[in-house]
């Protein structure tokens, strides 16, 4: 008997009848002989709705509250799971975060987990009953707060709760087939990964694929979770995102994939004096408004004038207040000027084999270059080459190098509703 | 310094700007000295709506589910009041009933109080803050599950922790501006109230006064706890609920009030043996349904038959499970025939002073004789009358009576949206 730890994302509950066909492939799991652990979103727009009135009643909603607001919509998604498994003539009892045990720290919006306690879980399980668990909560010791895991907390409640079970899998049910070499929706022979390895799944997620969330990733590999990602609208056979066993020689491929992503925006700081300590000063003060940024790139100071410029990535949602930061601190600093580029977009080739199969850039940058697609940042990583290039020109690009690269497949991919939660 | 707690209907949190001008009001409240416990209804339809939810992924849903999933509609209005009044500078923490300490047993759907530890309410008060608790819902320590209260039972969670917290008073905000000696919307000049003890007001709510719930009017007779009715809509002083200490003299106006009631249905047994042990048949039957029965009226023997008919009141809702349960007992208890009679009207009139002034039935029946009302059936307590009327008449007989006792007020009762809850 396996056990067998599903999530099932917002898209996959919206509705009733949806309800009803997630129930039903539960109930199958449970009926193959597995023990099921089920973790499940808040149904369709729920939480999008909540954040909507708490934006109507105040300006600022107070952290604590925000979480304890948001975790109703889970509630209302797992016990309509759950009495409707129940009704179907199984047994089936759903579990809050806090009544799971997924305990956090209280960084309220972005708790992480410190402890997973799921004793409730193995009594369910033991009494043969289908465990359905919200995702996304956790619940505070010292304050005995409810607390929230930010965004694709659910996937990391999967994660989670397989690792502390030692479920055999941890199935992410979402609206495609699985992980495919670029986003179906821009190349249309995109071909379906069967198995990547989780060191490679990171990198696609880091390069802005939206299937899986870094931090559910992350947590799978470091407590040596497999992950199977589906589609709960399919019987598609998906994505398995294993962990190699430590000296194992993995048959890798040279590229798994293709990753594009048009959420960021670029910042250049213009005229920074050439001297040492400069960069750590923008960066110090970028971080503290808290940002992200991705891709960095210093030019070569121009002859002469003693002065470089430095670019940087970061989400467009962090670009004004980090324009404004940066604006602020422009005498103390003693650059020129700032400009901000938010018409950018980035395009990731990602593969573990590149680390040993020489000429891979060679082949990307060509590729780039014969379509006639200009270049503007590069950073790399070990089994990762990234571009910057316009906006208008990403797709054509992502297209381009799938097909350097051998990745067409034969067959069209589908596309379900929705962009994969 | 007072201890206040306010309860709050779903109607006057219907909204964002619902929440907000309630905010406003506990804010005030608080400014004025005093300490404030907030007991809160889910917003507007939402419990109907998760109701409605229920319905559609399974017939029966699962009893523990369904208040998991109820319990939801509270979290998410005592979330967003709380930050709100957060919003507005003033600290305030929320609390589901398991934090509030509201123990209950596992009836689930209609969980009894079993304790009430508010420990997380005595340190937010003793901070400052003021605390804002989720109405309806408890926790069961032996199953380790949420629970509700049933109907009314936002209303018995403040009761119960103004009496656990040994509050100056309790308020409860409604849509009408208190209690009134007839339904305003059947007497239009019907007196409002000023004070009433709360064994007055446990008729007036038995005979069909939908302002305060039976059960917490009871909980606060028991605990001693004043009440106050008010509206969120306005600022009118509303009705005081009070207890006389045992044994003083309170000034009681002979006639409280006139309460009427559409929602019972009467269920006749006709040709019943006139035998001992008959009628503790049948009722034994009845509440094997779980139907509550009203009123009970047993006709005298007609001459020579050896038969009698039984009539009783039940509400409409109970109607078919009870007809289907006697008749399959037919033969056995060895009746003629079952009347199912929905279209009658209940009249009652309300007043601890009838106990001491003689003459009060004489001229209540007179007023209806004098209005050509017909009289179905009768019943009476020592502060009580209540009649049986057809449905259509219901009104009319309302009016003769609240005039025949001079409760008719010189100004028309203001009535507001809704029903009182």
């Amino acid at each position: 008997m396996s056990l067998i730890v599903q999530k099932y994302g917002g898209s996959s509950v919206a509705d009733a009848e949806s309800i009803k066909r997630v129930a039903k492939r539960i109930v199958e799991t449970r009926k193959a002989g597995n023990d099921v652990v089920v973790v499940v979103s808040a149904m369709g727009d729920t939480t999008d709705d909540l954040l909507d009135l708490a934006g109507k009643v105040t300006p600022l909603p107070e952290p604590r509250e925000l979480d304890m607001l948001l975790s109703a919509g889970e509630r209302i998604s797992m016990a309509l799971l759950a009495m409707t498994i129940k009704g179907m003539g199984h047994d089936a009892r759903s579990f809050t975060g806090s009544q799971a045990g997924m305990i956090t720290d209280a960084r309220h919006g972005a708790a992480r987990i410190v402890d997973v306690t799921p004793v409730r879980l193995r009594e369910a399980l033991s009494e043969g009953a289908i465990a359905i668990v919200a995702g996304f909560q956790g619940f505070n010791r010292d304050t005995r707060d409810i607390t929230t895991l930010g965004r694709g907390g659910s996937d990391t409640t999967a994660v989670a709760l397989a690792a502390a079970l030692d479920a055999d899998v941890c199935e992410i049910y979402t609206d495609v087939d699985g992980i495919f070499t670029a986003d179906p929706r821009i190349v249309k022979s995109a071909t379906k990964i069967d198995r990547i390895t989780s060191e490679e799944m990171l990198e696609l997620a880091a390069a802005g694929s939206k299937v899986l969330y870094i931090r559910a990733v992350e947590y799978a590999r470091r407590h040596g979770v497999t992950l199977h990602v589906r589609s709960s609208f399919s019987n598609a056979e998906g994505t398995i995102v294993y962990n190699p066993e430590d000296g194992a020689k993995v048959e890798e491929p040279i590229i798994s994939g293709v990753a594009s992503d048009l959420s960021e925006a670029k910042i250049t700081v213009v005229g920074v004096p050439d001297i040492p300590g400069k960069a750590a000063h923008i960066f110090t003060i970028v971080a503290g408004t808290g940002a992200n940024i991705d891709m960095i790139v210093q030019n070569v100071s121009a002859a002469n004038t003693g002065l470089t410029d430095i670019s940087f990535t970061l989400p467009k949602s962090d670009g004004t207040a980090t324009m404004q930061a940066l604006q602020a601190a422009k005498g103390e600093v003693g650059f020129e000027s700032l400009q901000f580029d938010d018409q950018i977009g980035k395009l990731s080739l990602v593969g573990a084999g590149m680390r040993t199969n020489a000429g891979v850039s060679a082949r990307f940058f060509s590729a780039l270059r014969d379509s006639g697609i200009n270049i503007e940042m590069i950073s790399t990583s070990e089994i990762r080459i990234s571009v910057v290039t316009r906006a208008d020109s990403l797709s054509e690009a992502v297209r381009t190098v799938h097909s350097a690269f051998d990745l067409d497949s034969d067959v069209e991919a589908v596309v379900y509703a929705g962009t994969g939660r």
